[in-house]
């Protein structure tokens, strides 16, 4: 590699890690998404991670379109679903290709509302479903789809109204305050949901929603553990999408998968995707499933991973062992590994078990390779099979191929050898 | 020391422990202190520590205390205030001898309300006022003085407006997750503080609290990081208490100070103080104070230590650290030096980065004399004279002659050489 083009993506990769770290998420909005995604079409649902078309889907993924089909009244039954869908009625697009995110199977339609993220620093926007253990695991029953109409009839409106009220909420104070009371923001984001409702409460006040809603709203916020999982996702990608498309730079901007398919995304490689299949999940299972049961990983919310969250600041979370397995002394490990194959720390978020070293940021392709230490990811685990909730928990690394495929394709486009 | 006897003690100590670990905590009202706190009197002043009249008081204390006069109406001013205390007009008692405790200066007078814990296993019950940066550092300015009136005029008869529509809050839940969250409980409430707002604004909005003070009251407990500290003192208190008069134990029941002395009583020996001057703390200041101003150590929160929370939960709140100073790794070893100093550890109440272990409970003053190792205190800093709000925060160690004169009066009592 010639000096000067080494020297090229030094600087790329700095600004690529400046533009992260610099971000600047506020929730300025929640609202429908046919309403506030770009480029959204009829009859079009998103999803997780890379393209994927119904038939290559995972059962979990096909489980939750069915499931989106329903909540939108484009099928009255299972049955009537999946015909539609192997008609091919239904255009299929990754959420990633809208400036979007989905927790696992990732399914976000017109009528679903999303969590609207401004990067104040950039002026980018990024959008996020929220939440909930359900029809996102591939569930789609009437019990499961209950919580998606709530969601859409009271829930969402209310903070709507109350975001309206204060003109947004600033999400970096939470974020950096979360990191020092035991959260990564994957699977362990309880602080900052809680601190989130306390933010929320007021506004809705003060909105004037209506009563019933008001108390249902904050008694459903005061209850969801997982709710920012949603908002940290979004600020994810409001955050690494500021730093897309710098011409040299190595860093990661995306890992996305689908359940079938691992695929990253590469700042000076456009919007290209590089993947490999979908890995299995090392983790725990809830009462009643197995090994047999699992599904491979899937999901958007390795975004969260892309901006140093999730498995990068498992140190500072040792709580969520008991979801994931694992020592305390793992997870400092795995903390300060990630150091190994990122560009820089955050100034603003920091770890108090890690000696209040900051965050590790700005994944590079060639520190990956080089190292072959992989990314540790948190996530959770969906059934082989449609029709299931959440089944447990666990850690997962990407495959080392994406990362190759990127690196050769770097070499290609830049003519390096 | 006779075999039989050393097997009494044994006994005794694990009675002492399974009583506290036992322990049920339950909000069950806030109140002012004058119509719940058994032993009231006119013109009385419940204070932190052991006994101690107003000449003896600490500079802090005696601010506090001119500053609850004039709260009362007792005195109009600082002067007149003082002349009254001179004339010794006022009857001072210890918090501990009225079910109560009270941090830092810790006074209590009638019109102050208080939380009301109630111990659900064995029907005892204790009492801790509000926590607050100004009056009860000894701040008796007409500012300081505002958060008292609005505590008692909006804030408190909203929560217990609240309390009356659920019929009492259960701490333990709370608690146990805080511990998760990177919560000590005493200087570090934060996550404590966060769900305890979460779960007290619907039963607010549902009592029909008026929109004004809801709002207030949502707002406050919103920005108090450590609102939940007065409650895990109440809680602490309640579980102390619990394991007081079992004849033999050597469990220490109370740890508190005045400001002037260091004082801790014991389970086998009925309320006896056995005390030692407050020694000095060492910690961390805020802007424009030095060690220069510091008063001694002060306040009754060293309960939460006499539990197992506070400095014997300091590993797994390591956020704590950029308050009051020291490495995660030393935070790790003060919770693990405080196992050999107490008889057993919690089921309920683990800490994530101590591999789930259970906190510390149950200081032996045996063991404690036997290894020299002193339990750590985390605690705020006052300044030595009256008028001032908090000036820093930091550890402290009780003076080891406290315990070995414990032990002395033990072997008196017991009859042992």
């Amino acid at each position: 590699m010639a000096k000067d083009i080494k020297h090229e993506i030094e600087r790329a990769n700095s600004e690529a890690a400046r533009r992260m770290v610099a971000a600047d998420p506020v929730l300025v909005d929640i609202a429908p998404a046919g309403e506030v995604i770009p480029g959204f079409k009829d009859k079009m649902v998103l999803h997780s991670g890379p393209p994927v078309d119904w038939q290559h889907m995972c059962g979990a993924q096909k489980g939750a379109v069915i499931g989106m089909l329903l909540f939108e009244g484009w099928a009255k039954s299972k049955d009537q679903a999946i015909k539609i869908l192997e008609d091919g009625a239904i255009t299929f697009e990754p959420n990633h290709h809208h400036q979007a995110v989905g927790p696992m199977a990732g399914t976000i339609t017109p009528s679903m509302w999303v969590f609207v993220i401004e990067n104040k620093t950039f002026g980018n926007r990024a959008f996020c479903r929220q939440v909930e253990g359900r029809q996102q695991f591939g569930d789609y029953s009437q019990e499961a789809l209950q919580d998606l109409i709530r969601w859409r009839d009271i829930w969402a409106p209310a903070l709507r109204a109350g975001l309206r009220q204060v003109g947004g909420l600033s999400l970096k104070p939470i974020i950096a305050r979360a990191l020092q009371m035991g959260d990564e923001l994957h699977n362990r984001p309880n602080a900052a949901s809680s601190l989130f409702a306390n933010a929320m409460a007021v506004p809705m006040m003060k909105a004037g929603v209506p009563k019933e809603a008001l108390i249902s709203t904050v008694d459903y916020l005061a209850g969801h553990e997982l709710f920012f999982l949603g908002l940290s996702m979004a600020s994810a990608k409001a955050t690494a999408d500021a730093a897309r498309r710098i011409e040299y730079s190595t860093v990661v901007t995306a890992m996305a998968r689908n359940g079938t398919e691992f695929g990253i995304q590469v700042s000076g490689l456009e919007d290209e995707w590089f993947t490999a299949p979908a890995p299995p999940v090392e983790g725990l299972f809830l009462p009643g499933y197995g090994k047999q049961d699992a599904g491979l990983d899937m999901g958007d919310s390795a975004i969260n991973e892309t901006v140093g969250w999730g498995g990068f600041a498992l140190g500072g979370a040792p709580g969520i062992l008991s979801l994931v397995g694992g020592t305390p002394e793992e997870a400092l490990s795995y903390s300060r590994e990630m150091q190994q194959i990122t560009v820089t720390t955050s100034p603003e978020f920091r770890i108090p078990a890690l000696g209040f070293e900051g965050t590790a940021i700005g994944i590079d392709v060639r520190k990956v390779v080089q190292t072959n230490i992989l990314p540790v990811i948190d996530t959770a685990l969906a059934h082989k099979d449609p029709g299931h909730p959440i089944i447990g928990a666990g850690l997962v690394r990407p495959p080392l191929e994406c990362f190759r495929k990127a690196l050769l394709r770097f070499a290609e486009k830049y003519g390096l050898t």
